[in-house]
């Protein structure tokens, strides 16, 4: 039988908004990946109706209304994962384009903030003579892992993994897009991810806890899970949305703009009772 | 603004079982309808974990173990729901197979328990004749509204709607069967939908609280629901699953054989806290 | 490089008719499978339009009139299959059903033709004490090529599995539901396919080409394929529908009663130009 | 009965490749529109495979691999289109984003092309004080169709929206990508649509036929389409692919960069033979 952890993955937003202000969140675990929910809980208040769908990708997302004053909105999940790190395989090998399975092949293509065509020769002269396949990319994190430096405020929702490549700054989402961009230069299927990323066995760092994005690679007859912000192999993650970028998956999206006083993430073993 | 009503709906599962058996249960709404969610709650004693995903149709399900010993299963949810009777247009026409969307051509054809084949000559010389469109169908909903007379214990999970039209008893899914088969013996798309139907404004019956069956049926350029068993126009109902019969949508599959003690449903308008 | 061999597949429908029917028909390859298309035509006689679309399983469909009169409808194609037999694994083993991909679970549930809750004691009994895993699902298939008897006639458009077990004659079609039957029973996923299946390195039998159908078994990681009807591993299989049963996957379906003057099914090797 | 006409469309390219290169190309009508299909046919020399898919949208692909040397690849159609110019309603009213269906929503936020944060500004100032719904929608193609000028060679394939409104030169698509920009600034779903666009009853222009591009926007309870580079309202449109701008649609991805002689592009009334 499976060893498994429990966690308490969540978040709470605070705004104020002279009017009720129509929003979309994505803060729900994804049912296509190996996490199973004791409990969950949207609260709002005042209180108010929400309304879920799936969208393209398949992940689900929630429809509201941030309501006129001051308001609270939080989901919060109790959820069993697997006690075990992501696999990883070396001898994982890189397929050509006409190998790949079709649904691959979007993401060997530019988006809004991954630039394979932009950062091509950076990423050919880089990598390209590193050996192929799952050494390859590792190589690409350990990079990007050095290259850039996280700092909160280094970076914008408009910025591109372009940008990150030359600031050398960024926050987890940029480390990714810059990754990303990197592997679709070289033709390797690679999809921007983002989830719930507890600290379980790591030393934790000094910062907030915070939505964390990763990405998920193509390679032989799967897609394998790399970190370059961390670049190490983690427990427990929870999947919210998978997309070709940030632009695909956003956490909140809000038709007019309220006022944000405060965001919490929560993403913790959970306390036996 | 639109005038809604707030309704809780639910039920609840009480089993034995010498092992926990694996099972999938379909109660929670369709995010495919207009009802929006205020608060909605998984319970298990003993606790244990759930898995949400979507079927074929797009029917939410969850997957669980029916826990060792004896245990209660519990889904609740509160949910605002439009404060209006179904639609309804007695002009709405028939189309030919070859004028329906590619989507609604299945709910022409036979399935389990919906035999339109076996069924169609009765169906041709019952309803060859009405006006065809929406009148058509309200001729079929009426003749098996008073053909079969309601009543549990009378039909069984294998009972097709040929059984019925036979035998003249059965319960909401019965009638629906009966019902789809002949709308689909007329070349009509029909199709299965069960679901929590409060009794608004109507004459409270005196029997406990089920889920309930109905059809929708495309005329015109869009579905339309009726309601062979009850054959009014209701208030709130609100959709769980749909297919092409009830062996698409089963509110709990069992892959063992636990001894149900008890199952209550809850379908009604929430009392103002 | 991946040898490979080329097939003509196709088919070609002589129909009467006194009005223009509309039908729909599933004589395309699927496109998720190891299969490329060289050359295809659709050819109508009088000359008319089809519309494709995807059903709900992902099949590939064609909407179009059987027309008044005489009539001709032929799909013809010509593809690159693998020239290998397709897989085995003796050691892939069973799953139990918490253990399933979401997606496999619809495939232990009853369906129209394929009947595991009346055919369970019987499953149970003859196979459950035969190893688990892919051997029990061959033990299931050769108890289904020995017990069945091929004949043409012998069974109609409304024959379960049930019936054929009983008769003990069938065409591949039932073979199939039959085994398919003893699968779900067992709590193994098992879905129908059918397609064109050429008899490359394999003794021409006596019988007009037709199509095949056969089915495909979830054990491990995926699905195999198992032919009870010629209990042995073939070359060049090219696929067009898969579905619980038969009523899921239709090569024709006339919303009307043409007379089929004739039907001829193509499946070979192509003849080098 | 409804008219219709009968057109040919379709494309060839000539392409140099020193070596096979793998390409995806869209060129394929889609079957969600009101458009049948007569005769089909792909034709590749030196002779090859073909392997179609369909993308996320919904879209035609089809994998091919460019062959070495000098090649061809061609597809023509012979298709049925509805004799008659597209709907327009004046007095389709717009929506706000908490009405908007789930699948309209992402057809609001910015994409690649489409920079509606960036233009936002412009949109409100010039177009907050329109009449809200068609009429609105109109006033932007009114804009776009006179302030940019149609002229090859004006933009890249990595243009903006924003691009285009600065330079006041582009194509077809650079036109879409400015007025679709517009629309979704004020919160009108908007999506960027390809295909044939036959001078059916319309001065011919003195341009080689193109692959044409326009848009779809939605209004009261559907997608209306909206011409900006043409701005009229046309006959015969067979639309190959949707998606929120043509980063989402290419008519040809070649993942190496084989030399394009010529592209022919073929979209006219069929002569009777």
């Amino acid at each position: 039988m499976e060893v498994t952890r429990r966690l308490t993955v969540g978040c709470e937003f605070i705004h104020h908004s002279e009017i009720a202000i129509p929003a979309v969140f994505q803060v729900e675990p994804l049912s296509d990946q190996k996490v199973d929910i004791i409990d969950e809980r949207w609260l709002l208040e005042p209180e108010g109706p929400t309304h879920p769908y799936t969208d393209l990708y398949g992940n689900p997302c929630r429809r509201l209304m941030v309501p006129a004053g001051r308001s609270l909105i939080s989901y919060q999940a109790s959820v069993i994962v697997p006690d075990a790190v992501e696999d990883a395989d070396e001898e994982a090998p890189e397929l050509t384009p006409d190998q790949l399975p079709d649904e691959a092949l979007i993401y060997i293509l530019p988006s809004r903030f991954c630039l394979p065509d932009v950062l091509g020769a950076e990423a050919w002269s880089r990598f390209g003579s590193s050996p192929p396949g799952y050494r390859r990319v590792q190589a690409i994190c350990d990079y990007v892992h050095d290259h850039v430096r996280f700092e909160y405020g280094t970076s914008t929702a408009v910025t591109t993994a372009e940008d990150v490549h030359t600031s050398g700054y960024g926050v987890c989402r940029d480390f990714t897009h810059l990754a990303v961009s990197f592997c679709r230069a070289l033709n390797i299927p690679a999809r921007y991810v983002f989830g719930y990323l507890p600290e379980i066995e790591v030393t934790p760092r000094d910062l907030p806890m915070d939505f964390a994005a990763w990405m998920e690679v193509y390679l032989g007859d799967r897609w394998w899970t790399f970190d370059p912000r961390n670049n190490e192999r983690r427990k427990g993650r929870v999947l919210i949305g998978r997309g070709r970028d940030a632009s695909d998956v956003a956490m909140a999206t809000t038709f007019g703009a309220p006022w944000l006083e405060s965001m919490t993430v929560i993403s913790e073993e959970a306390v036996e009772g």
